[in-house]
Order: structure tokens, then C-alpha cells, then sequence
């Protein structure tokens, strides 16, 4: 078999077979295949796509590159949730506790933040202490007492995914819907949950800016899913907005707990416990999304959610002084620099570029330009305003929070993200679209 | 300025600037951009393909990337030729001093054989003692002597043509046409000529299977030409058949001391004329191609272009003594194994597949599948027989010359490239088009 060949076949639009595909990403994985070779087929992939079979094939052989952990020793349902990625997406935070509440089990592998998206990994590690390197069965004995557990990706799980995954990210390849719905449910499937739930947002602030490429990749997803024997739901969800009014770590841990203690921004409650809700019915608890909807939100007023988030934090080494402590955000965020960034004019705020916001808390010291940068907890944007808000002259539309030195460009960026207009912005749906 | 900026751009089919399209060949070239980037890249420009401007750009990168040859301190209209490649292709050989012997100044750079084509240096070394590694200074010297040189590739013209092609050919990107065109010119460009004819081939033993395609390569190649203020010519002649009764290098050879001295195939005649007849018309010595032909028919009745011939060769170090000693391919030729390819009916013959026929040639010795086998100048094919021939059961149809152990392989080969047929296949036309 010659690679050249797989080239020359996905260039001119003919279907590999499942022997190709595999030979494919082993060799590639084993260094056989050069970078340049896999380069230039991820680039033919792009623009001739791949069909159903192939993707199946592309997912079970990354699927095999690596361990797989079998999860049928934890009784009960065991569930995972997965984003495309967004800017202030606190969900999976929220989500955790509250499904593990009901009984369901939370076996979850999280990633870190790079570029405009934040990662729960790196929001988690806001809690000193907190660890998420465990083995399999660590993982399996937290999940057996909190009913959850978040770990980071090993490097034994899918090794091909992350080789490929990086190649992707440097190639102008990531956003082929093939190759993105390959990379997530093949850590899904060898993580071994039961139920998945996938959060494909779409809009400027994701990785897809188009509502059709949305559901297309939900649709593939969906077939994957039936593909392996797994119950997967997809929810398309807006993310031209930010959700909720914090971005950053430390700052998202405390909406985070805001939601928890049943208060906080109605659109991460909304988002949240409808995402909990497709899982709560994979599992059986619930036989309808709206009954399951509604105890969500009625579960949020209860004590419970914080409680099992507490006892997952501490299970996993974490400190919960901080949240013993917890007052306002100015207390918890003690940085060098504090910046308003107030309106220049009456009307109302549109935040027209949501990656941007994402960019700048990045450049505030709370993200990664490079996957070896160091994270500062404690930066992130505080929205004091969101979009379609009325807001005054002088009024503070954002809060940016820094130990880095406040350049020019920082108090530049926020041009890029909002402005303040006359007639009020037309409102925006949260939800586009639910496939079970 | 960013690559991935760059892959993005040609990616969505949007057109990049001149500025950004030096950059990219020069920083690939001194190794700051990957391969893995350039691969992904150059299948973008597969896609998407390129405009006019951009393919320029490109071109000039390339030029620029190294050394330029300044012929002008030759008297006269200097002249090169190029060819796509074929199978038996030769006609260089018989152009080179056919044109020369007119007071043209042929300054040609030539390449190496590579998987079923053939170089028409390789064939030039068949001469013992035959140099191509000359200095310009020595290069121009011979030109001023003979009227010609031939010479190979050296480091410094076109390196990033050069890193480029071979990436081209490991990552299933060589048959787009913007890269060809930019790859065959940015040679031309650089050293120098003042008048360029390009055989553009088309058919199954060509690169370009298709006319319509050969058809947007001249366009593209001829609006380079403008672009460089070049004169440039293209012919498209048809490649479905080799060229002559040779292939291989010292046989080719022969056929070529055949032609120069008013023997050998027509096809071989009357495309090597048609050739020279357009680089007569660029230089001004005839003022239209009828004319010219004709001139180049009578001439090689004449002793004149075995004459430049020779000159050309001694010069460049070859010794001469197999062309004294030549009288059959047979003397020539002493090879250990010497295989009659038969008739197994009575019929027509049809050759349906030309590039087996460069394969099988190349197996037998006479060509390389890497980069660094040694060649075999004595290996080789005669056709004994060419296509659309009447033929009787048990007639000789090829000859095989070669010093390897023949396999199986090589005695089933030949049911790859020919059958014999009842009815006499149908005539093709040598020369598709003709643009000036």
C-alpha cells in the first residue's frame, strides 16, 4: 500500500477502503508516513471530503491506535459531554454536578484552552491543588464515589487524534468537518461512556461559523455514534455571544458557582440544564427533555449540585478555600491591573466578534498563543454589559482583569469586539437546533 | 506575514498578493517554513488553482530564489526547448543541432529520467566521456564553439523550483497545472533564452492525459512568456504513442544519428521539424512555419546537423567512437539478455498503453524508480512494430535489451502496452495544436 496512492485517490474523489484507512493512520501514527504526505491528504480531505464508511473507518482507527477504557466495572449509566469550543463556555462545570446529582455518571476527559477557547482542564486547576492526572483506575474509583471525575487526555488514549489533531491545527485543516467529527468522538468512544453529548456551537465566536456546517457535522456525529453502538445527541448552540458574563479561569469558576447556588446569567443556566437534560434522558431518568429541563433548573435551587461539585473537587486533591471564601469577583481576582472599558456613547451594545473577546483574555495572561505557555488563573474579562443591553456614556461595558502590562493594544481590542448603536440589535436565538 | 495565513487564503479561493507570494517561496526555501505547510499549500493550489498574476508571482519567487544567466555577451538569438516528457522522446537531440546547424544559439538545461520518462542527459552520457556539470563561463563558451551545449541542472538556478518539485512529486501535487507551468518557465526564465518552445504532450504516455488541460497549460505558459517578455511557442503533440521505434538512451542515441543523417521514423521527423521550425521562426531566420519546416526537412538530408552534432558532443568531453562504429542496434547494443516480444495472432497492432512501455523500459535498466539508481545506458526497447501495423502471428513486435535477469514480470509486462486486433485502430494526429 502507498500513501501516495490514498493522495491521489481522496484528490480525485474516490472512497478509501477500510484497509487503506488503516494502514493510513497506523503508519502515520508510527512515523512511517511523513508529516508533508499526511499534510497534503488532510488538505485533499478538505476539499473532497469523506463519506460516511470512510469516516467510520478514520474514527475506529484512531479508536485503535491506543488504549480504550472499558467502564462497565462503575454501575449505573456513564455519560460525556463534549464543546466545539467557545469563548466563556462554563458549561461542562455546571453540567458535571448537576447530572451526577441525579445519579448519572460522569466520566469526562477534558482538554486545555488554546487560541480564543478556553479549556475546563485549565479552569479546574483554578482550585490549587487540583489534579487530573490519574490512572484508569483512580478515574474509576472518583467517579465511584462523587458520581464524576475530569481528567485530562493521557497520552495512551488516541494517540493517532493527537498527532493528527496537531497537524491539523498548523495546516489550515482543522476545519473540515470529517476530520473535526473523527477527533472528537474517537475520544469519546475509547473513553467508553454510554451516552455522549456533543455541544456544537456555531457563530463567530466557534469554530464554525455557519449554522448549515453546524448540522452537517451534528448529522455525521449522530452517525458515528450509531456507527459504534453509543447513544449520542447533538445540540447546536448559538456562539456569535459569550456565555454568561465571565472569561477567563478563576473568574469562570466563580459563574460557575453563582449558577450552582441558583443565581447567575440565565443563557449558561438555559444552555446547561438543557445539555444535563439530553443526558438525564439517554440515561433513563427523565422520558422527555421538557420534563428533564425543568427538574434541571428546579436542582439548581437545591443545595445538591454544589455539593457533588465540591466533593469532585476535593476528591481530586483540590482546595476549596476559595470557595469558603467567596465574595465578589474582587476579592477572588487580586491582579496588577484592573481596566474599565467604558462606552463612548449612549445606545446599545453589540458585540459583533466574539473570537476577539476570546483573543484578549488570551493575551490578558488567562490563555495560550503556544501550547507550552503558562496560564495565570486569576486574568480574564468581566462583562458588566451584554449584548443588546441599553448603556450609557461612561458607563463600564467590560472589566479586563491583568498582571501583565497593560500595551496600547489592550485598550484597543475591545474595538474590535463591540460597539454601541442606536437601535437595539435583534435578539438572538441560544439554541438552534436539538438531534437525538 | 503568516503560511497559515497564506494556506487559509488559497484555501478559500481568494488570490494572494506578490508580496506574499515571495515571501512564501523564499521562506520555504531557506527551510523557515516546513514542508508539512507547503504540502498542505500546494494541494490548496491543486483546488483552487491560480490567477494569472499569481502565477507570475510564483515564477518570479522562483527565478529569484537563485542564480540568473545573463546570456546577451553571446552574439545572436539564443534558443531553448522543453519538453513535458514521453516515452522515446529524443527529439531534443535532433532539434539541438538541426537549429544550430540554421546559426541559432542553443542554451539548453536539461534534466534526468525518472519513473517512465526519459532524461535527455541520461541519454547524452551514453557518449563516454560526456560532461553536463559546466561552469556558465564554460557554458557560454561552448554555445560561442558549437552554436550549442547542453548542460544539466546546476544548485544554484531555481533551488526553490527545485525543493519544490520534489515535494510536488511525494505529495500527489505534481499534475496542477499553475505548479507545471511555473516550474517548466521559472527554469526558462532563468537562464536566460531568448526564444522558448514548449512541447506540451498529451495522451497516455504523458503527464497530461487529457488535450484540454495540455490546451490550459500552453495558455498559461505563453502568458508567462509575456509576462517575462519571452518569445514562447507551444506546441501540443500527442503522446499516446512514443516517439520513433527506441526507447531507452544508447539506442535512442542511434535513432537520433539515423535521423541526422536522412534516415529514421517519420513520426520522429516531423515533430523534431515542426519543433525547430518554430524556434527558426522566433529567431527570424523564416518568416512563417511552412517555410521553415520545409527547411528543416531538407536540411537534415544534408551532413550539416550530424555535423553540429558531433562538434557538441566533443566539446562537451563525449568520445565520438560509437557513432564510427555504428551499423545495427545490434553492435551497439551488447547486452546479456536480448528478449523477442511475438504476435500471438494476425492482425493490427495497438499500443493502448505508452507509459507501461516507459515502466518496462525503466525496469529493464534503462530508467530509475528513485532518484539515485544508476542507469543502464545499453538496456532498452526497440519497437519493431509501431501501432496501427499490420502484423503476423509470430512476427517480432519489441525487442528487450537488458543485463538483468529477465522475470516473469518483464515477459508479462508487454500484455500491459499492446494487443493485436482485427480491425486497423484508428489513426492519430502527431500535433494536436500549435500556439505562437
Amino acid at each position: 500500500m502507498d500513501i501516495l496512492n490514498f493522495i491521489e485517490k481522496k484528490k480525485n474523489g474516490q472512497e478509501l477502503t477500510k484497509e487503506e484507512i488503516h494502514y493510513l493512520i497506523s503508519e502515520y501514527t508510527n512515523g512511517i508516513i511523513p508529516d508533508y504526505q499526511m499534510a497534503a491528504f488532510l488538505m485533499a480531505v478538505y476539499f473532497q471530503s469523506m463519506s460516511a464508511k470512510e469516516i467510520f473507518y478514520l474514527t475506529e482507527a484512531m479508536v485503535n491506535s491506543g488504549e480504550t477504557y472499558d467502564l462497565s466495572q462503575i454501575p449505573g449509566f456513564k455519560v460525556d459531554k463534549h464543546s466545539s469550543g467557545g469563548v466563556g463556555d462554563k458549561v461542562s462545570l455546571i453540567y458535571g454536578p448537576l447530572v451526577a446529582s441525579f445519579g448519572l455518571k460522569v466520566a469526562k476527559i477534558s482538554g486545555r484552552g488554546f487560541g480564543h477557547t478556553g479549556g475546563t482542564i485549565d479552569k479546574l486547576e483554578s482550585f490549587p491543588g487540583f489534579k487530573t492526572n490519574f490512572t484508569f483506575d483512580e478515574f474509576v474509583k472518583i467517579i465511584e464515589k462523587t458520581n464524576m471525575s475530569i481528567i485530562s487526555q493521557s497520552q495512551e488514549i488516541v494517540p493517532a487524534d493527537k498527532k493528527i489533531y496537531q497537524l491539523r491545527d498548523v495546516t489550515g485543516t482543522s476545519d473540515s468537518l470529517p476530520l473535526i467529527a473523527s477527533s472528537v468522538m474517537c475520544k469519546k468512544i475509547a473513553t467508553g461512556s454510554d451516552g455522549i453529548v456533543l455541544d456544537v456551537k456555531s457563530g463567530s465566536g466557534a469554530l464554525l461559523k455557519s449554522n448549515s456546517e453546524a448540522r452537517e457535522l451534528a448529522q455525521i456525529m449522530i452517525e458515528l455514534g450509531l456507527d459504534f453502538n453509543k447513544k449520542v445527541a447533538v445540540i447546536i448552540t448559538n456562539m456569535s455571544q459569550p456565555l454568561g458574563h465571565a472569561i477567563g479561569n478563576l473568574i469562570e469558576i466563580f459563574e460557575v458557582l453563582e449558577v450552582l447556588q441558583g443565581r447567575g446569567p440565565q443563557d449558561l443556566i438555559y444552555i446547561s440544564c438543557k445539555v444535563a437534560a439530553l443526558s438525564l434522558c439517554q440515561g433513563g431518568i427523565f422520558d422527555n427533555l421538557d420534563e428533564a429541563f425543568a427538574a434541571c433548573e428546579a436542582r439548581l435551587k437545591t443545595p445538591e449540585p454544589l455539593n457533588y461539585f465540591k466533593a469532585f473537587i476535593k476528591e481530586q486533591g483540590g482546595d476549596l478555600a476559595i470557595i469558603e471564601n467567596l465574595t465578589t469577583i474582587e476579592n477572588l481576582l487580586k491582579v496588577t491591573n484592573r481596566i474599565e472599558i467604558k462606552a463612548k456613547q449612549d445606545g446599545y451594545l453589540e458585540i459583533f466578534n466574539t473570537s476577539e473577546l476570546g483573543f484578549l483574555a488570551s493575551r490578558l495572561g488567562a490563555g495560550r498563543s503556544e501550547m507550552t505557555d503558562e496560564i495565570d488563573h486569576k486574568a480574564g474579562i468581566y462583562l458588566n454589559k451584554k449584548h443588546g443591553d441599553v448603556v450609557k456614556k461612561d458607563e463600564v461595558i467590560m472589566t479586563l482583569y491583568t498582571n501583565r502590562y497593560p500595551t496600547q493594544a489592550i485598550y484597543e481590542w475591545p474595538d474590535k469586539i463591540y460597539r454601541v448603536v442606536e437601535k437595539a440589535p435583534k435578539e438572538q436565538e441560544l439554541i438552534y437546533d436539538i438531534i437525538q
